[in-house]
């Protein structure tokens, strides 16, 4: 293998997760250290800091600052939602990515993403292919839906994993406080897969969670979940029910979004959302106490709650990144597969090709949803747990977070 | 002072804090170690409990369960909300009170509230003068609302501030994420005093919180609130807000129940509250992209984000109140009292008249808020610092939460 010596840009794309920045100092640390990469570029705002030639000198940057993005949450480098099109289509951008990778010469290209990202990683490193522009490309995975195919799990899945389960363990405590009951209706990502609302029976296995979860893998029954909510209620004297924010109704139709439902009446979804939505529907059918609790975008940035196990894991993915690439390795995605060692779980890298990863999307199995619909099974917590393990030390100064402060020089 | 031998009751009430039960840890720790205390019974649903003679003989539980106290969220032994009628208008309850005390030979009465639970405790309090039986009756403060009348804060608000502290500065990296800009707005509790908005003032002390807060102290203007929001999204291109929601219009309306406001014209506030609201009236006329999060109950029972400054307060609450009542102290709340040690914060605890605390509010001082009233001047950063330092190494069982698991045994 021929050594390929250049620079290297990392970008960011797509929503952020709690550890995703662990995953770019992965790249920046390890690409910093490497003798075949001759400089270290931060995209701002993933492709769409190349187009604009926004580029800053990762080698410019304080060491301990870069290493405090293991514990800073959210994109650092900013991120973006850039749908490039078929190059066959409009090779505008690809001509312009080319003519910015030759000025900074640029041999080596990391994308931090989900889906949408692996896409636009994928097209950039065909076209380069095409145009025999020698530029390896790797893709760093990263998304809360863990719903990336082929990789066992995601980066940044089981931190928001872990908040949710936390968070729903604590609200638990706090909703059945008075001898009147309540009905607790709590809101977790998750458009179209439900890892992240499935994990909120974390806090059920461990005895004290959701009596009853909803997964966009099934379809849902506004009169069914009703009956459910009523029948735990009269049992219990208080329900708490977790929903995806991606259920929907047999025709397709999201639940957030179907305004003119006959149990309902309200039409004003886009008011405070699902679970406020879901929380009006239960107090009209049962009168009892009702709140509704949206996790919005604490889930994803709640860094303090981060999974020790997912921040290395995360740095893992970088460093592999770049280690590949240097080995001559291009146009793949990083992604993690399950093993054991003396019975204990393990993760080692693995590389899938981008092609086959680039808009994909792995769902919870049918089976590790309980025949109901309304709850997981075994299988989904024994997958879960091993990754929300282990507490990070947290920079902290006056007890409050110290997150990396960036300088952000822009390259020459 | 004679010594006065008898069992205690501790009952809990009203809304649940982070650390409302270090309190009554600290009650329940130190009177089973009291000579003079002969049992230690806790209230079920504080003086619903009492009533009902529902009560759990404490002795009984594990002391290791207990401990976990320190660290478990919300009112182990259960919460209400009811409010007593004055014995010279309705005797009924005092009589059945009375009744239960005997019954046990209940001479010390520790009740665990904020401002209408004081207000129960004095009435409780002056009745047993009046009828001539003897028993102290000692108040031991909780609210994250922070507005006791009388003492220097209140526990239980420092761990609900350092939540939303710390929550905000993971919020503020991920609402600036995309180059697009966005507006976010966040809804903290304290339907009448800030202290809670304000302290959303730290997390900007600190590099990364709003750009404006609005607490319940001054009047809200919707116009002006959307100049405000408009100059800084457009200075910055992005703008982060805290509400407290609590905020009212000068005529005193809340701004979450003006469901005929000629800016909005919506009129559900009821479905998904303030945050919802304004992110629709501010959408509406900026045109932005705006989100509206509202913290809701997990900005109360987070103790995984605890102070550990709060939970020794508590403790110590709950400590000083059975010490100070077996010492022959009655018909008092016990209070702290600020003071520095080497120029080191230190928090002794005082006694206050129960008559005196009850139902009175301490507010934000208004030199606290700045004069355009959309944000917190320095002294108000410099009261809540020394308050939420410190971290609590917390029980976990697989890196989730180990609550207490009271066994609940009722007393013969």
């Amino acid at each position: 293998m021929k050594e390929l010596k250049g620079a290297c840009i990392v970008g960011q794309s797509g929503g952020p997760t709690s550890v995703i920045n662990a995953s770019v100092y992965g790249v920046v640390d390890t690409a910093l250290k490497s003798p075949a990469i001759t400089q270290v570029l931060g995209a701002a705002h993933g492709i769409k800091g190349v187009l604009a030639d926004c580029l800053y000198d990762m080698g410019k940057e304080d060491p301990q600052e870069l290493a405090l993005l293991k514990n800073t949450p959210s994109s650092a480098l900013g991120s973006c939602r850039y749908k490039m099109k078929d190059s066959e289509e409009d090779d505008t951008d690809y001509k312009r990515i080319l003519e910015v990778f030759r000025k900074h010469n640029v041999r080596y290209f990391f994308y931090n993403g989900g889906n949408d990202s692996m896409d636009t990683c994928n097209k950039i490193s065909k076209y380069m292919q095409k145009v025999g522009y020698e530029c390896r490309v790797m893709g760093v995975p990263k998304t809360i839906d863990n719903d990336l195919y082929g990789t066992d799990h995601c980066p940044g899945f089981a931190s928001a994993a872990k908040y949710i389960a936390t968070s729903c363990m604590e609200v638990y405590q706090d909703a059945r406080v008075y001898d009147t009951g309540m009905i607790c209706i709590i809101e977790i990502m998750g458009r179209h897969a439900g890892w992240l609302a499935g994990s909120a029976a974390l806090a059920t296995a461990y005895g004290a969670g959701p009596d009853l979860i909803y997964l966009p893998e099934t379809d849902f029954d506004m009169d069914k979940f009703l009956a459910d909510v009523e029948r735990i209620y009269k049992e219990k004297g208080n329900c708490m029910v977790a929903v995806s924010e991606g259920i929907h109704y047999a025709d397709g139709t999201f639940v957030s979004e179907a305004k003119t439902s006959a149990t309902d009446g309200f039409g004003h979804a886009q008011l405070g959302g699902l679970a406020a939505h879901l929380a009006a529907v239960v107090k009209e059918k049962t009168g009892a106490k009702v709140r509704g609790i949206e996790l919005s975008l604490l889930q994803r940035c709640g860094a303090h709650l981060a999974s020790e196990t997912d921040i290395e894991e995360s740095f893992m993915a970088g460093k592999a990144a770049v280690e590949n690439a240097v080995n001559g390795i291009t146009d793949k995605m990083v992604g993690f597969e399950r093993g054991t060692m003396d019975g204990r779980y393990l993760c080692k890298t693995k590389l899938l090709p981008l092609t086959e990863v680039a808009n994909t999307e792995k769902k919870v199995p049918r089976e590790w949803i309980n025949a109901e619909g309304n709850g997981v099974e075994q299988p989904f917590i024994d997958y879960v747990l091993p990754l929300i393990q282990g507490e990070p030390k947290l920079p902290k100064i006056d007890s409050l977070p110290r997150f990396a402060k960036l300088k952000k020089i822009q390259a020459e």
